[in-house]
Parts: C-alpha cells; structure tokens; sequence
C-alpha cells in the first residue's frame, strides 16, 4: 500500500460468514479544497472483505493498513483508544470487545436492517450503472427514476436471507426470510464436495451439469411433460431427488454436480420465496444483494428465472454491482448523519476493488477482484 | 395372504419415489346383500407401498396377491390381458408398457392433481377423525364442516411439493410448488449419512440435535437475540451455516446432526412456502399430505411452527392419518365415477394397514404400520 494514502472513516458489516469492510482513502496528493467553509477531500470508497473466521487476519489488516499507515483520527482528535467506528451485523455484537482489545476501536452500532436499506439507497441514488438485470445472457443497467423508486423488495442474501420491504429512506420493514442461504450453499456445499472455498465452490458448480442428480418431472414421467400444469420434462421434480435411486454414494458424484444442483436448488428456493413476498405487497422490482451472488451469472440467471417464472413475467429481478457491501456502506453513510462531514459520490467515475485479504499479505494490498469490472467509488468527503 | 380373501379395484399412484397402492378386499366371508338391485360387498380398503426404484417387487406383489390369488376381474368379464386399472402419478406414463407386458395390466391413467385432491375430498368428507393438528406435542383432531371446507390449500409432499388451491369437488389449481420434497431430504440425507432408507434417516434425525450444524442468529449475534425484528437467538439464520466455519469435513459430524438439521430445513421451507401461498389466496386451512410426512412428530412439528410463525397464527397446518395414499385414493375413487359401482365407506369403523413389502415376503404380506394406529378403511361397495 501507498503509505501517501490517507484513509478515513472505517465501515464494518460482521455477517456470520464474512466481514465487510468500506473507508475512505483520500487521494495520494491528498488535495483538499475549502467550500463554504468546509474541507472537501477527493477520494474514493474502498472496499475489503475477509472471512469471520479469520478475523484475525482483518485485524491484522486494519491495525497495519488504516491505523498505523494511515492515521485514522477520531474526528474530535481524542486518543486512538477511543476511535469510534461504525459497525453493523451480529459481530458489532459478538466481537465488539475483540476489537476494543486488539485495536482499541470501540464501535458505534447501527442496526443491521436499517444499514442494509441505507447502503442500497446509497447505491441507487448516487452511483449510475449500480443497479441490472440479468436474463438470458444479457446483462442490461436499470435507469433508476429518483422520484420512482419505493416502494421495493430487498432481498439480501448473506449467510440466511433476509428479506426487506422498503418504502422510504429509514423506512422499511423486514417482511420475511429463510434460513437457506449462501451459509447453506457454502456449509452443505464443503461437506459433499470437500471444498474449501466459496470461490472453489463456485468454480465446481460452474462445470457441473445439475441433471445427474435432480429428479426432473421428465424423470418421473417418462421424459414426458406434465404440461397439464405447465411442467415441463426438464423442470426441476425434486433437487437431489435422483440420488436417492442410483444407488450411487457421494463418492460416485461428480463434485461438479453437485455443486451445481445445490446452487440451484438455493437460487430458485430464494427467487421463489423473495417472488411470493413481493406479491403479497404489490413490489414489482426485487433487488437481490449480498455476497452469495457474486456477480455470477449462472446465479443470477436461475433468480431471475425463478422471478420471471412464477410472476408470469410481471415481477423483475435486479442485482447490484457493490452487492456484497450493502450493510457495510449503509453503516458508512451513517457518518453522515453526524453532521460533520458530508459524504458526495462523484457520479462520473465509478470503480469498486474487491480486496481478498488473508495472512500472507496483508502488508501489501492486493487489489484483485472477482468481477471483470474493478470498481472502488470516487467520491470526496466533506469535513466542517 | 388368506387366499379366501377377494381383492378387487386396485389402483396405483407412481411417484419418483414410491409407489402406492389402494385396493378393495372384501370380508374373508365374502357377504354379498342385494340392495335396491345391487351387489353390495363388504371388506376394507387395503394400502401399500414399495419404492419405484424396486418396482419388480411392486409387479410381483400384485402379480401373486392380488391378480393370481383373488381373481381380480374386469367389470365385463374380459379376459385378465385387457384388465384395466386406474393409474396416477408420472409412472403412469412411464411405466405403463411394463405393466402391460409383465402383467397384461392396462392403465385407466387419471390427472395427478386430480386424484390428489379426490383422495383428501374423500378422505375429508367420509372418514372421521382423519385430520389433525399437531402442536407442542399435542395431536388434536379436527370436526370437519362440509359446509364450510373450501377453499382450503393442499400440500402435498413426495419427491418434490405440489400446492394445490381446492374450493370444491374437481375444482382446483396447482398454484406452487417447490423441488425442495421428500425426494431432497432422502438424496441429500445418503449422500450426506450413508443411511439406506426413508425409515433410517428419520430415525437418525429422531436422535440429532440441529445446532450443532446449523448457524443460529445468536451465533452471529454472540448468544443475544435480534429482537428487534422478531428474531430470537435460537433462530436458524442459516442451515448447515456452522459447517462453513468449524474446519470440520463430513466424518466429524454425527450422522444424526446433520439428519436432524436435513429434516428441519426441508420442514421449515415448505411450511413458509404454503403459508405464503396461503396468505396469497386468504386460505386459512392447510392440509399437508404425501409419504415425506410419515405422521413423525418433529416433521409435523416443525411444518405447525413454520406456519404458525409466518402467520403470526392466522393459519393452521393440518395433517391426514392417510397422508400417503391421497393420489392412490383419489384414483381409486375414480372408479365410481363409472357407474357400475359405488364406494361406500363406513364411517364407524376406520383401521389402517400400511404393507410394507420387499423381495422376501412377497407372497406373505406382512400388515405392518410405522404408525401406531395400524388403519385400513372398512367400506363395501356396490356392485350394479
């Protein structure tokens, strides 16, 4: 890392799988220019994530990378061992005295629904191509009207999913959820296939062909529809149902296969639930985030399918670009609300870096991503 | 067998899974009345099952119990190679040439749906004490008003879920479903145990405790609730989320853990998908039937919780004592509307037998049950 950088404003998302990390790195020159008063400094929002069992290594990351480097200052220039940061998700909770020990940050708390809401609105008001659909192949960016956007459905999916009706800025209400998540997906997913990784998980499942083991109606009937109903013979009977007569152990499988009748079998059950809660109250734009989804297409394809499907059409799936970092960018702009510093994206340029952090180098950020399109957010933040 | 037993009517429900059986057998004294110039019989409706994937046993059963022992004969005498017999479900199509090959058995197919939902009207209508509910422990049956059964939603759970909306007698429509069944929990169950079968990996869950795999939300939020939206510590927020992060592979859990966890999820979702579908349509009563529920207590359990919960006790899950055998039956109805005969339940005496047949036993056909009230339906039937 560029020891120059001036980093600032540290945002935490502790989810039960992940640990989501958004701050602001002020430009190398670290230009300021004055306004009105105010001190506005160019920068970008940076985003990292690391796996909540190696929370070790994320403190490890922000002690040598943002606190040591890059004089994180409590804006009342009060002792580091009383720098407050934002924090939200179980883990503000769970390991607010790690944090307090290890780092001597204290954590100011915000709800985890109310980040989620907050991080999204964020999104799709400030930052344009954030929001997409994906069908078919093609990825198409949403124009988001300002003056059109409640009310819609949520639908972040972290380790559970949780599902959140939004009407208005701070206003929303967590309608429903399931416990069938990316944890789901991850968990089952490394006891069938000996995995280690979410990204190996997804690799696998990329390669995998989901009718070795799923029970098609063609299956049951023959390689006949069942059109009667609208079924047809290549539509999914029961997931995982053919494993019950190959007579076939785990060993026999593919782990390819696998994965991906289990990343099926996770994305249709969500589109599906997240589609029926939409209709119970008139949403017609779903929104899916959370880091499950990943950007990947075969992902996002069967949500959309699953949406597209049981609407008939009338409901539409979207998908974000900064997905897995809704409720760390939610706890982020909630600085905002402390009057002394104003947080302005730069709509023109829009960049995000993914940064997969773990011990060896944490000394040397690797700024990689998963997504063909790299993307940190120019922005500037304002200091009374 | 008592070979002086007359068996008659069969018809068959073939699933991806199982296959069902109901037929007619007539009292071992094979009475006959005369009424109003109809033949009436009288005898019981006799159940059984056999898995798909050992079908052989299914055409040998039927091919030394019931066609050579009990002269099951063709209404109009014909001769046993143009014996025709009702037939459901997508084995109906698949299987028909086998029938008729090893057995000389023509199918009378009848609409899966269809006969789905003349089973439970008949069950509903004719047989008492066949719906329950079951809560905290606590199995409750239910007066059914035929004035005031419909429109009600069925849940019927084999292979995979259908959800079907009933307002009345051949009125209905599959509005749902989900490819998370029975099919799922027995596929994911061996590949997951190395268990063999249905009746094994339900007694292995029998003895499981869900959190050791599945992560709770005071996992991630550090043993306290997230009371704020309603969600208690001990709530699943993910399944199998926990194997994500204990750095454990599948030989470290209990076979009976991850059963117990396996039989939750399925439970839990399909319960909040039928509510959900309940909710769309304002359906208060929720009958859940099909082989996956097999009268257990912790599966009933947990399906009366999930709806209970989602419907903040608006909506109530049901059960059926003849759960299984609701698309046999609905078949087996279908053979009065040929007008020759006619079903005739009596509704003071109801006993089921549940045979459970394999390779050794066919030509003794052991009456056992996995359920403690042991029942087949007294009933005669009128021969015109």
């Amino acid at each position: 890392m560029d020891s120059t950088q001036k980093i600032s404003h540290l945002a935490l998302d502790i989810g039960g799988t992940l640990i989501k990390l958004v701050y602001f790195s002020a430009n190398g020159d670290y230009s300021e220019e004055s306004r009105n008063g105010c001190s506005v400094v160019h920068g970008k929002l940076c985003f990292a994530k690391f796996e909540t069992r190696k929370i070790d290594d994320c403190l490890e990351f922000i002690r040598f990378n943002i606190l040591h480097h890059s004089g994180v200052q409590h804006p009342n220039g009060e002792a580091l061992d009383k720098l407050y940061v934002k924090a939200t998700g179980g883990g503000a909770f769970k390991f607010a005295d790690l944090f307090k020990e290890k780092l001597g940050i204290l954590f100011d708390k915000e709800d985890e629904m109310h980040s989620l809401v907050g991080g999204v609105n964020f999104l799709l008001k400030t930052v344009p191509r954030e929001a997409f659909t994906y069908l078919d192949g093609q990825k198409e960016f949403v124009k988001i009207d300002h003056n059109d956007l409640y009310p819609y459905l949520l639908v972040n999916i972290g380790s559970g999913v949780s599902m959140i009706k939004v009407d208005g800025d701070g206003k929303y209400e967590r309608i429903s959820g399931t416990s069938l998540g990316g944890g789901t997906f991850l968990g089952l997913g490394k006891l069938l296939t000996k995995c280690k990784s979410f990204d190996e998980l997804l690799e696998l499942s990329h390669h995998g062909n989901n009718r070795v083991i799923d029970m098609l109606v063609g299956d049951i009937y023959g390689g006949t529809d069942y059109s009667k109903i609208g079924l047809s013979s290549t539509a999914i009977a029961s997931s995982f149902g053919k494993a019950i007569s190959d007579g076939k152990e785990l060993e026999d499988y593919q782990p390819e296969d696998v994965a991906r009748s289990l990343l099926r079998m996770i994305s249709n059950n969500i589109g599906q639930i997240a589609y029926l809660n939409a209709l119970r109250f008139g949403l017609k734009r779903i929104f899916f985030g959370g880091f499950f989804i990943r950007g990947l297409e075969y992902t996002m394809d069967t949500i959309s399918v699953a949406v597209h499907f049981w609407s008939r059409g009338e409901a539409k799936a979207m998908f974000l670009r900064h997905e897995g970092f809704l409720g760390a960018l939610g706890a982020f702009t909630s600085y905002n609300n402390q009057s002394h510093n104003d947080l302005k994206p730069h709509h023109h340029t829009v960049q995000r870096a993914i940064l997969n952090c773990s011990g060896d180098n944490l000394r040397h950020i690797p700024v990689t991503s998963n997504l063909n399109d790299s993307e940190t957010i120019e922005c500037s933040i304002n200091l009374v």
